[in-house]
């Protein structure tokens, strides 16, 4: 089966460490300043912690200053793979990169990381860094008029925020889906839709999750509920309700989709592909459904909410 | 697994032939007369088959004269089992009753059946024609008032919709979750929700599929809705809509589910708890979900339909 089984605790799931942790800044202090043309992302599309690496960097006019590798949505045994051989890297398989930068590593390799055109090795895999990275050390990039998705104001509260969704939201469907065990989903489920509750509450007035700005908390929050219905909600047992059953959140998550950044990375083809497919574990046929319908386009009349 | 690796074929479902088919007839021709106390039936809450049979026996109030032995809704490799031995039939797994009656039995051995207590042996497992005879040749022990489910101006009619409701809906659902290759899973899933447009059409002018009476046809299609939501859409990849998304379909659903023969023989814990524990080559970690939250008592608003 899958490295997934080593994250398996008592029936719970329990997400791996991200391995690499350096840091890209501003300063060039650790030895990675940020610049263009060095970085290259390497992401797949059905991944959700990959799809906010790539809302950020369209959102804050990064492509031509990073550039980006998207791998194949199956993954075998030999975990991901690019469709040819990166042009940027040379791996055939994501795992090159890991064990060329750490010979002795057997965790899971995931996306997204970061590799390093100078050094020509991985830089870091720790998803929540990445997206942050990109907001703050790499701001004499962003194109004119980017949005300031991480202000400083509001860092605490955004960090407060983000710390609730990912245990309950972006990893918990995670948590109910790769349980083996009723007590671990049972709980998992719970805190979810706690969660989703309060958030449709707190979205039934405020625009975005922080107001009238779009912020790092949306981002984070996009890529899971995009994913709800079409995956999440049976793939992972996630059924207590639909997104569509929550009015709000919903109408939020149209609202977004509506934007490139938002809209051109998601792509549903490789999302449902990817977790049909590829977790044999939860899915032994590897069938892949042909619903929901949904209408991703009906109008969603969230502009009422701004204020500016 | 389970001996439904027999019954695939191409990767596709095909449901095995009914080993006893013998008839119960009002005149006792062929060896097994009508009449009450002789018959036992046995059923399991969990399956559509079998609830047909509860169904059908109580709205005609057959709860005297024919008996009933409800098994565990999980079956493992010893198939049905009798929460303790069977009292009439001293059974404790349905299969010691099939090979009692034929010992070179190596299919599938399924509810609803029914076993004669004269002669100690079973008579029929052939479900369509099980509830067909309680109509038909059961007639002298209904209860006064009791509805004509199976009127014969009206037979071939509903023979034909049964047969497009059968292939395509009842075995249709069993189609699509079992499949073992895409392409029969999308064929299946194709004519299944075709079949439910027509319906909805159908039901949003007709308070039931045969105007205002209530038919065999009703009651062979209801079992169907009710696991719908619960276990077909996700357990199963029936996933273009859920029956909650046919407004017609949903009201009727629960307007059947307002009576007590459809209600009180509605067990949603069994339902879902063997579907999704005893079918691990679909669910391979046995995990029940905790949802769908629906509201089976919404106010269905259907009477108006009614002429009479």
């Amino acid at each position: 089966m899958t490295t997934v089984e080593k994250e398996i605790s008592g029936g719970g799931f329990v997400r791996q460490p991200n391995r690499f942790t350096a840091r890209i800044t501003a300063d060039g202090s650790g030895g990675h300043p940020a610049g263009p043309g060095r970085y290259r992302l390497l992401v797949s599309y059905a991944c959700p912690w990959a799809q906010r690496t790539l809302i950020v960097r369209r959102l804050l006019g990064l492509e031509e200053a990073i550039s980006v590798g998207v791998v194949d949505p199956i993954r075998d045994e030999r975990g991901w793979r690019f469709p040819g051989p990166d042009p940027v890297t040379g791996a055939d398989f994501l795992s090159e990169l890991y064990l060329a930068a750490d010979p002795s590593f057997d965790g899971r390799c995931t996306v997204p990381c970061v590799w390093d055109a100078q050094t020509r090795l991985l830089v870091t895999n720790d998803f929540p860094a990445i997206t942050i990275a990109m907001e703050t050390e790499f701001a004499a990039w962003h194109a004119e008029g980017a949005p300031d998705l991480y202000p400083e104001r509001l860092r605490p509260e955004i960090d407060e925020l983000n710390e609730r969704i990912y245990h309950t939201v972006n990893n918990g469907v995670y948590k109910a889906g790769f349980a083996t065990a009723q007590g671990p989903y049972d709980e998992a489920v719970d805190a979810l839709f706690a969660t989703l509750d309060v958030l449709e509450e707190r979205l039934a007035h405020r625009r975005y999750l922080f107001g009238d700005e779009l912020t790092e908390a949306d981002v984070r929050l996009y890529p899971t509920l995009a994913r709800f219905d079409a995956v999440y909600y049976s793939h992972f047992k996630c059924n207590l309700r639909r997104l569509v059953d929550y009015p709000a959140l919903w109408a939020y998550t149209r609202d977004l989709y509506s934007r490139p950044a938002f809209r051109e990375t998601t792509d549903f083809d490789h999302i449902k592909r990817h977790y049909y497919v590829t977790q044999r574990m939860v899915n032994p046929s590897g069938i892949v459904p042909k619903g929901p319908l949904i209408d991703w386009d009906e109008p969603h009349g969230r502009e009422r909410l701004s204020r500016t």
